[in-house]
This record gives structure tokens, sequence and C-alpha cells, in this order.
């Protein structure tokens, strides 16, 4: 199994000196922030989203990436930041990725403020790209984000979700910003309109793929490897793809989830109840239904080998579900 | 004293259609934000910031408001409105106007949602009106407003704060937004970019007329007339004018601010040091000062009712401060 740290080598040095602008940006000018910018820039994240612009990015231009490219993927990831601090202050979360969340370590006034300063920010950074389709992708993102955000509160604990409901949500809330920041990328490097529907499509595909085996190991993983304990999501009615398609074969797993696992053991039941199913698995197909299409959305790029690791990244959040 | 909906006459109908637009907007499709909205867009609001695009865009548009001028009233008071629900958050502030903040009445949760949620929109907005130096002045706005939250957190209880500084952190918590979305008026009615210029000027110096005459009130306004316990600013460590002039005469104050009124009685003896200084006097002074600059910018404007009503809007802000 390749880590995927090689898998972003192509562009390790580009990652390294945007997680440093980053740290600067937010906590240089700003006492009270600088703590929050370590704990958010820090160790431990992936920067998944800035690694496929900077790859894409590679992939796509003429010569090397361009500022614009770099200014792009720091803005995908302050996007990313700010609506994970804010998604932590409402949905009340203490741990994210094994360590406390802002709002819990910081509370909730630095929470609110760095993640407005980083909307505020990357907003300013947008306009300043000088491109107007740019913007707008962005900022359809940004709209995208709340949406998501809102209909998952409205949905908790609704068995009545369907899976196309489902994955509504996982778009507005994962895969648009990797999808419109993708085909962003691409208007960058003046790519065909073609070229940039289809790296839309990538990162729309690939966005899903990721969410669903997130969704996924909230069940298989161990809270070591979460960071925070398993069934998490379940616990909080947020139902995802293994719950959704276990509910087709266990009817008292609804009961359960509408009492919102208001007695003693109903919680461990339900868990039970969708191991037993075939939730898990169907959710492995749906995810490998998604990533397979990603792959087909770049075959067209030319042979790279940064189109080679976007490829091999398909493969990699795969691997994760197993 | 004129009352400040006759000055709006001249566009009463469209601060109405706004009124009517942003609840829809926020509360239509989320029963989550339904009362929130009809809490924020619902009797109370002076909708100061809309007025003035309105009245500016009548003033310099060659035929009648167009719906891009609409759009940008909507904009200006979506970006208001979700500051003024984070920084009820950030401040912790219980009372806005009279009644309670969004956060003391449906949590941090639903407050937080609904300021990114119109912060979101109004940059989707924004980005659609498809013009990028509206794009670039209003992002700008985005920017300071979080600056100016951070400084005024960064400056709390410092009595070495400068009258430039405590200026400065006004224009970025008030008067940005006024100027900006002033220009960016002009900006969509095609006007020259002197008019443009003067009309950014018009906006700085009524906006720091407005916080200035604002922060006069929390020392001689009533509770009921300000919806929350006089002297809150200096209680919480926002130093503002009177408190800065006050300081330059009565060092004892200074003791008073520094161990932040941690002894029984300090704060009503600090408010007596000020109402006992010159502190008030030379505040309405300045506020005159800038109402005065602002009425110079805009006297090249070609006569019209709206012209007069942006005039005596100065006059009106100023006339709340006796």
């Amino acid at each position: 199994m390749t880590s995927v740290t090689s898998l972003f080598a192509p562009v390790d040095a580009d990652l390294c000196q945007l997680t440093e602008n980053l740290k600067q940006l937010v906590g240089a000018r700003h006492p009270i922030l600088y703590a929050a910018a370590e704990h958010l820039f820090g160790a431990g994240g992936k920067r998944l989203r800035p690694a496929i612009v900077l790859l894409i990015s590679k992939a796509t231009s003429a010569a090397d990436i361009t500022p614009r490219h770099r200014r792009l993927a720091e803005i995908t990831e302050m996007i990313h930041t700010a609506s994970l601090v804010h998604d932590d202050v409402v949905d009340e979360s203490e741990l994210r990725r094994g360590v406390p969340t802002v709002h819990s370590s910081f509370g909730n006034r630095v929470a609110v403020l760095a993640g407005d300063f980083l909307f505020a920010q990357s907003s300013w950074y947008l306009a300043n790209l000088d491109n107007l389709e740019v913007v707008k992708l962005l900022s359809q993102v940004i709209m995208d984000l709340a949406e998501g955000e809102i209909q998952q509160g409205l949905n908790r604990f609704d068995t009545g979700l369907t899976l196309e409901a489902y994955l509504e949500k996982s778009y507005y809330k994962t895969a648009s910003l990797i999808a419109n920041s993708a085909k962003a990328a691409g208007v960058l490097s003046d790519s065909s309109s073609e070229t940039c529907r289809n790296l839309y499509s990538y990162g729309r595909h690939i966005g899903l793929a990721f969410q669903i085996v997130d969704d996924l190991l909230d069940f298989t993983g161990s809270a070591d490897a979460l960071g925070k304990p398993a069934g998490s999501d379940l616990r909080s009615g947020n139902l995802t793809a293994p719950a959704l398609y276990a509910l087709e074969e266990k009817p008292y797993l609804e009961v359960l989830i509408e009492r919102e696992f208001a007695q003693e053991g109903d919680l461990k039941q339900a868990l039970a109840l969708i191991e037993d199913s075939k939730g898990l698995e169907r959710s492995r197909e749906l995810a490998t239904h998604h990533a397979q299409l990603a792959v087909q959305h770049i075959s067209s790029l030319p042979p790279s080998e940064s189109r080679q690791a976007l490829i091999q990244l398909a493969e990699y959040v795969l691997s994760r579900s197993h």
C-alpha cells in the first residue's frame, strides 16, 4: 500500500511552502490566532485538496506551476480549514484527527474568529486572482459548504433519507470543493472547456469516493485510527451509506434510529445490525464505482508523473477502506 | 428632529422589498434558520447600509435604480448582518437593540450557521454581479471586518491605544463596509473614477461619524434607548473616543482600566471620571468633523432628492448624539 505522502511527491516542495505560508498568514500578525494556526496547519493534515489542485496544475500547465495556481491551492485549503473549524463549533465536536478541536482548546470565540478570518482572507485572495470564472467557481463552493452543513442539521435521525440525498449532501460537504477547485486549476492553465469539465468530474467523483470511504471508516476503523470514537456519525444521527443500505434489510434499525438510541444498548445493537448487513460491502462498491469514474475522467490528459499520481490517488482512497 | 425613516423616503419601497427578500432567502428553505431570519430581518433594524447604497444608486444612475444596485444593497445588509451575528458569538453578547441575540436565543450552532450562510450567499451574489472591481471592493470589506474584530480582541483594556488606532479599528468594523459599498454603487452606475472616490470618502466619513456617535451613546444613552446596559463598551475593555480623550486628563482612569475594574465601584468611578472630563464633548466634535467631511464629498453630485437625503443623513447621525 502506497502512503499518501509518497503520492504527492511531484508537488512535495510546493505543499511544504503552502503549509508555511498558511501558518504565517493566520498566525503572524495575531497572537490570538497564533496557537490556532499552529494547530490548524501543523502536523496531521493530509493536505489532500491543495495536493490535487497542485497536481492538476502541473498536469495541465504548459510550463511549471504558476504563482496563481499556488494561490488557488492555498485558497482551497483555507476554505476547507475554515469550514472544518466552524463545523466543529456547529457539531460541538471535541476531537478531530485525534486532537482536540479549535473550539474545545481555545473556545468558541477563537474558533469563530479563526474561521471568519480564513473565509475573509480566501475571498480576498480569490478576488485578486483577477479571474471572474474562478471567483464564481469558488464562491459556489462556499455556498455549497453552508448548504451541506444545514442539510446535515435538518436530516439528523431521518430514516427516510434517500441514498440520492446522502450523495447530494456529500457533494455539498466534500466533493464540491474538490470538483470546483480542480476545474479552477484547469481554467488558470487555459485548458479547453472539455478538459475543464473532465477535471470537474474527476474532482466530483474522487470527492464522493473519499467521503464514502470516510463514512465507512466511521464503522470499521478503530477509535485510535479515527481519532474519535467509532460510530460517531450514527450516534449523532448523521446517516451515511452503510446505515442507509442496512435500513433496506433490517427494519428494526429504523426503530432504533427513530428513537435516537434513547434506550440502553440501542447504539450497540444498531452497529451490530449494520455489521450484519450488506451495508459495508455495498458502500465499498459505491466508493469503488466513483473512484473508477474519477480515473476515467482524466484518462485524456497527456501522460505525466502528476497525472499518474492523480490516478494512484483514486486507488489510495479505496485502499483506506480495507 | 427628522426621523431616519422619513429620510429614507426616496427609497422606502425598495427597502421594504429588500427586507422581504432577505427574510425569504434565509428563512424559506431552512426551518432551522426561519426563526433566526425573522429575528435578524424583522422589525428594529435601521437598514442604514442598504439605504445609503440605494440613495447613492438613485443619485448617480442616469435612469432608475437597476436590479444590480438592488442586489448590491442586499449584499451589503447580508454582510453586515452576518458579521453582527458572529460578533455576538465572539463577544458573548446577550442583547442587541434590546432583543436577545441569535446565539443567546438559538444557541451558538444556529448563530454560526446563519452567519456562514449569509456570508456564503453574499459572496455568491457578489460573484454573479459579474464585475471584478465590485468583487474586490466587497471582499476587502469582509477582510476588514475580520481584521477589526481581531484588533478589538487584541486591544481590550489597553490604555496605550491611540486615537488613530481607535479610528482605524472603527474604519475596519464600520466605515469600510459603508465606504466600499458606496463606491461600488458608483461603479455599477458607471460613475467617473473621481465620483467613485468621492462616494468612498462620503461612506468612510459618515461611517466614522456614525461609529463615534454610537460609542458616545454607550456613555450618555439610557439602557432602554441603547437596548443594553450603559457603559457596556468600557466594562468589556473596548476603549472608545470618550475614554481615550478622558485618559489624557484623568490619570487615575488608567489605573482603573488597567486592573480591569476588578474592585467594587471601579466601573462607576471610571464612568464618573469620563463624565467629568472633556471626553464626551471632544468626541462630539470629532463626529461633527467627520460628518462635515462626508457632506463635502457629495457636494459635487447633481442635486436630487436622494443627494439631499444623503446630506440630511449626516445631520441625523449627529442629532443622535444630543
